[in-house]
């Protein structure tokens, strides 16, 4: 955590309380502050700042001094869209891509997607990975999450208007064009990314007829989360 | 795994055995493959071809009509120097790094590096990790690894001449030059990532002494795995 995450709730004036057992558990033995510290903190949707610890009990913590004058980094003007990885991978991913600046997040099915992902109670806890990708890219807007669990209605009818005049590009191990060459002219807005063996050839194609271009990452396979990540590089300015 | 790589000794002729638990599993399992079926296969240090399953047994497969006839992806020009990260980290960071090409992965101590995962018994087990790398990118040839417990004598009498004639970028929070501008006129032959908390000053400058620039990732903080990655991402073609 490089920024403990308030919710506007929590706040009055120029005080606050921290409720949550991990984070106060984070701010006793990761952080090792205590009474008279100062935190860096961000209120929910608002801005960052900092704090000062006036009270640590078992319940809860109580910040005084309050201050939040700084916005937070801006968002990329990109939306990923991600055939829904395998659950424990899901946290990491979320978490990375929000720390990152990722506007939108689209979980997508697609035919080499696990289908009993989509049950796994993980799912329901896509919040605390945002919450944690806020907290470690020093952020307080949450991304976008939408979940599309049929493939072609969402890419006919919802990813055009997400597209809009931008540039979308799918990863696909046997596109011509690498993503190293597609970039060059300018960064896209969409970036989607299959699951392990990637998208059929069905799918690449539905996906060209809205106007998505297939580029190859280059002759190695790379775990999901270490391609999205790899991809996102680019952003890094 | 995208490869099933073989020992040279485990090669006799067009015939070759799989010992190994975990890849017996693997096959079984994952694949799916049965006798008769056709697997992806390299030889450690070797090429890459094919072989086709004759038997199977608990105690081991044997393949036959083994042909091996291409080379391997070739390396990047490029040494990833990391303070030694959490071990469960570490497992990831060593197969992605493998899997994307990287030619030499140092391991260095640093101020902010836990001492405590010098001692990690996962430290052994990197030659698992560079395995798993290998099999995930297609790839037969491990990257050179390189223990530096000692950060000022390896980067004095070490560093320079593994950066030679090439550029040395370090990643910095604080640093005034952005990585993206700074790999505008070529990708470098050393990059270097620090601990979580990254380097300190004093290791900043002494790095600085030996020709190595820090570089900013922007203002949002990544964890270092998927910094990392970030990192690489750039060398995607």
């Amino acid at each position: 955590m490089n920024i403990i995450l308030l919710n506007p709730s929590d706040i009055t004036g120029e005080t606050a309380r921290i409720d949550d057992k991990a984070t106060i558990t984070h701010i006793r033995t990761v952080l090792g502050a205590g009474v008279g510290d100062t935190l860096k903190v961000g209120c929910r949707h608002g801005l960052i700042g900092t704090a000062i610890i006036t009270q640590m009990g078992d319940d809860g913590i109580r910040l005084g001094m309050l201050s939040l004058d700084k916005s937070p980094p801006p968002k990329l003007n990109l939306t990923v869209i991600l055939a829904l990885p395998r659950p424990k991978v899901l946290r990491r991913l979320v978490m990375d891509m929000t720390a990152m600046g990722v506007n939108r997040i689209v979980l997508i099915n697609s035919y080499r997607t696990d289908k009993s992902y989509w049950g796994s109670p993980l799912l329901n806890k896509i919040d605390e990975y945002i919450t944690e990708g806020l907290q470690q890219g020093i952020d307080t807007v949450p991304p976008q999450i939408v979940m599309a669990k049929r493939f072609k209605p969402f890419v006919q009818d919802e990813l055009p208007a997400i597209i809009g005049d931008g540039k979308a590009l799918v990863a696909h191990p046997y596109a011509d064009i690498s993503f190293g060459r597609a970039v060059q002219d300018g960064l896209p807005s969409v970036l989607i990314v299959g699951a392990e063996g990637g998208f059929i050839p069905y799918e690449i194609e539905l996906l060209g007829s809205v106007g998505v271009q297939a580029v190859s990452l280059g002759s190695r396979i790379l775990r999901t989360e270490s391609a999205v990540n790899a991809l996102l590089g680019r952003w890094l300015n």
